[in-house]
């Protein structure tokens, strides 16, 4: 049973901003970070000196791996301009960042910083598919990787129990996709920005152009049934399923709750944080839940005082649609074996009760994996200060919102919920 | 210029412990850290029940490279039985531990978590010498990897302005390694517990067995200077100035200083803490002193209301004998360009007035990259106990120890300062 956490002294974000994330051959972790670290000075109302900045908190995977260059940090500490300040990197996975987050929080809530950079960063999309893969391998419990059950593998093994177990099917995960794909177009800085009946009329165009028979799909699920478009990876695993290989950055700036409103009239404040860990697959009672998932829950709505019914929003980590929809159970946003239905009702749409992934999540928006736990949190902030422009949530009191993290198989997991006042 | 860091609540260290270093070709990180963590727990002297620890934080450079498995936090966390509680990994190249203690220090000092492991692993011996190098090289600044400038040539070129700059020389160097060799033998923990003496000997013994002419050696130096026995690696660095290649695991348990006592009688504090960031050599003025090194000292002086003077030994940074010179300086021990000169007059030795790696330092006790940075800890916590057994410093009012641990060619470098009250 998690204790009720507390820190000693508040933390605020008053700034955030990312990288488009894409697949960018000609740009490297510099370079995105770089892009990145413009917008999140840009959003920082009365304007930050960099000089300011007391320390940087960098999440990144596996840069050694993918890129032959590891210690990232003092790199990228470099890049902005406050060497000799301290630059910790933090490895979670795809947890990668929103670890350097907490970890930021920590410095400040320490009482030893007061203005801390956190960010991530990832470059994959120079290496084939088959290393990339290779690579991701490398975060998943040895038992598990060695015993063939790799990510895609992973998921389509959840997805089947949560099927047999609460009598859902493939057309349920195709309701987690297009609603996913309904957000994307809305985010300038999304990998796909582009709704499931955009792709069906440009593969339609496509292949009239080419004088090849046009199928009758009459709708967005027959077009994801048509095994052409959306074959199968992994059953019952299909391409729309899974997210991208991604390129990009992050970051978001901290300060000591008691100077945020120095950088803005509209800080955003930490309201609870938690992390867990799991030990895998091998070890776990089912494949239908993620015990780090619950445990980082448990932490996070403790010291908020908070529990899901009143996170308003949410950032979910959708590696695979249906990662989505057991997340969305073990936050306690909807009962065991109902997320699937929720999804269906349409509750975790834009404008419905429970908006999921407005971003366009992982799916759509692109993960980078050390990116992709603060590029969470940027759309949080986003939506909570209203500047979320054509994705804004309609609801006109939103007060709070929620990032979860997932790294490896469930090996590392974190939830973040942060607030306006 | 630093500003003067404090935190919000006292941390102490009631238990440390590692593994023996060396090459272990049959032993994974996990053997090696289930070692390190039985020392540990053995060491806690009210005891310690594991289920108590709220966090891990886990240094590791590389076993993704090394080992093809990375997202280590919740391997160790399931190995010494936490999960799901949080475990964090954090990196920066040969200081990778060293930035674990910091996490959980300020993890506990937030007031969030109370009783945290602390610790580090690396497994390389199962790499070729070829295979490690190009692997440590990804820690390097890309301006100087591309250049050639690895570690070996970064640390060769550093001596060359060094003993341009103030008129030291090889001999000097060897005033390092024939000290480090004294200490290790008394350190039942050292991957090399050899005096160069002893090693002179094993070579004529070995020499006249086999029926060949044994040299006259008159003393260590002229062993040294035998480029049969002491071949140069990157002039003027010849095998006996360099580190090995190591396996190994170390770890702490850091815990909020008012419940210390429910550890142990004599807890041990932390006093003061620093880590700096360094650009590589390509934007240095000289080549003759480390910025992260000085930025990272005066960060821990400041915290601790301490100077150089207080410190009364620590373990030093010593991947090669020059680089023991010139951090001794860096950190204030002694002048600029007079480094050389105090390790030569014996002030370095353990009996000297300022005792400088008891343990044997990286160059005998050996560099597990990913466990070193906690491995000087350990060692300052045990000679601040009273327990380093033949190598215990003798000043009877040892109540101030440092370690000082560097990253890459400076990319990231920590200070930390323990004392006993």
């Amino acid at each position: 049973m998690a204790k009720r956490r507390k820190l000693g002294r508040g933390v605020a974000v008053v700034g955030a901003g990312m990288s488009r994330f894409g697949m960018f051959r000609d740009r490297d972790s510099k370079d995105l970070f770089a892009e990145a670290f413009r917008d999140m000075t840009a959003s920082v109302d009365k304007g930050l000196d960099p000089a300011d900045i007391d320390a940087l908190y960098l999440g990144n995977f596996s840069n050694d791996y993918f890129m032959r260059q590891s210690h990232w940090g003092p790199l990228i500490s470099d890049l902005v301009g406050i060497t000799p300040k301290p630059a910790t990197r933090t490895e979670g996975a795809c947890a990668s960042s929103a670890l350097a987050f907490r970890e930021g929080v920590f410095a400040i809530a320490s009482g030893f910083y007061d203005i801390v950079l956190v960010g991530g960063v990832e470059e994959m999309s120079k290496r084939t598919t088959e290393e990339v893969a290779e690579g991701l391998a490398l975060a998943t419990v040895p038992y598990e990787g060695k015993a063939g059950f790799t990510f895609p593998g992973v998921f389509g093994a959840v997805a089947t129990a949560y099927f047999e177990k609460y009598g859902a099917g493939r057309e349920h995960l195709m309701n987690v996709t297009i609603k996913s794909h309904e957000n994307a177009p809305l985010n300038p800085k999304a990998q796909y920005p582009y709704t499931i009946r955009d792709m069906m009329e440009a593969k339609k165009a496509s292949l009239e152009k080419r004088g090849i028979p046009v199928p009758e799909w009459e709708d967005e699920k027959a077009f994801l049934r048509d095994s052409k478009v959306n074959p199968v990876v992994a059953w019952p695993m299909h391409l729309y399923d899974c997210c991208p290989i991604s390129d990009g950055a992050s970051c978001m700036l901290l300060v000591a709750e008691e100077i945020a409103k120095n950088f803005t009239d509209e800080p955003v404040y930490l309201a609870g944080m938690g992390q867990g860990s799991g030990r895998g697959f091998h070890a776990s009672e089912a494949l239908t839940y993620f015990e780090a998932t619950r445990y980082a829950a448990k932490e996070a709505y403790g010291m908020a005082g908070m529990g899901p019914e009143d996170v308003q929003f949410a950032e979910v980590h959708d590696c695979f649609s249906i990662a989505e929809i057991i997340h969305i159970e073990d936050l306690g946003f909807f009962r065991e074996g109902e997320g699937y239905k929720a999804v269906e009702e349409g509750r975790t749409r834009l404008a419905g009760p429970k908006p999921i992934n407005t971003s366009g999540g992982l799916k759509c928006k692109g993960h980078p994996v050390g990116a992709t736990g603060i590029s969470q949190l940027y759309e949080v902030w986003t939506q909570l200060r209203g500047k979320a422009g054509a994705r804004q949530i309609p609801n006109k009191n939103l007060r709070v919102g929620a990032a979860h993290n997932l790294g490896g198989t469930g090996g590392t997991c974190t939830f973040t919920i942060l607030e306006r006042r």
